[in-house]
């Protein structure tokens, strides 16, 4: 294994894009209805109140899957086939809340079947950081 | 931090549960849409034919989806706050396909804000290993 600075156009440092996101609670209703997962967290405002948050918080993997849209438009063939990823939910979404997803390329390494960039990513709302993590992701064909 | 071999009817070993789903593409058009993930490898059989799939895949969070309804099965209140998640890509999953979802507690650690467990997952379709990894959890109130 081998690091880089730029490997065709991808260097250290640069940004792999933005995206801005409001949620709100059909959103969060879809995307239960769409993943099955149905816990009333999500989607019963009524238990919500009983929980420690108070109110609906969207999945933490309606945000990932923010992430997994700018991983997908910055270089969805690396994405889509053996992309790890480590990230920690570190507060709710709430259904109102606006979600702001950036990243960019922190590291290029050389390996045996190609060439990699490590991606820091973080999810914030407002001035909460809700998500933060990096996905390694394979840049060479 | 020390590590435990069980906390309040959490053991090292035991299994968090396990889930086997069916994925059709009526499923995954639903997650693209309650997703935004609207990749045309996931959602349009033409342009899938002409990628390395040679056919539609689902996201790969479609699959992380499954992981997360056992997570949340077994223990919602430490997934859906300060979750942590560390997951690989292996391989696509297709039309028709279906997964199966499993995980084990590896390892369960008193930290200083309280227990955690580390739990493997792992997803399969037929005998193909589609996603692994590894999830860690507060277990204490």
């Amino acid at each position: 294994m081998s690091e880089l600075k730029s490997y065709e156009g991808y260097c250290v440092g640069a940004s792999i894009g933005e995206l801005t996101q409001a949620v709100d609670q059909s959103m969060i209703d879809a995307y239960a209805d769409a993943s099955g997962d149905i816990n009333p967290l999500h989607i019963d405002p009524e238990f919500a109140k009983t929980t420690f948050f108070g109110r609906t918080i969207a999945h933490g993997l309606l945000t990932l899957a923010f992430v997994s849209r700018v991983l997908s438009a910055w270089n969805w063939q690396g994405w889509a086939y053996g992309g790890e990823l480590n990230v920690s939910f570190l507060g709710p979404v709430y259904p109102g809340d606006t979600v702001r997803v950036s990243g960019d390329i922190e590291q290029i390494e050389k390996r045996k079947d190609g060439v990699y960039a490590r991606c820091q990513l973080v999810c914030f709302c407002g001035e909460r950081t809700v998500l933060k993590g990096f996905v390694i992701s394979k840049i060479s064909k």
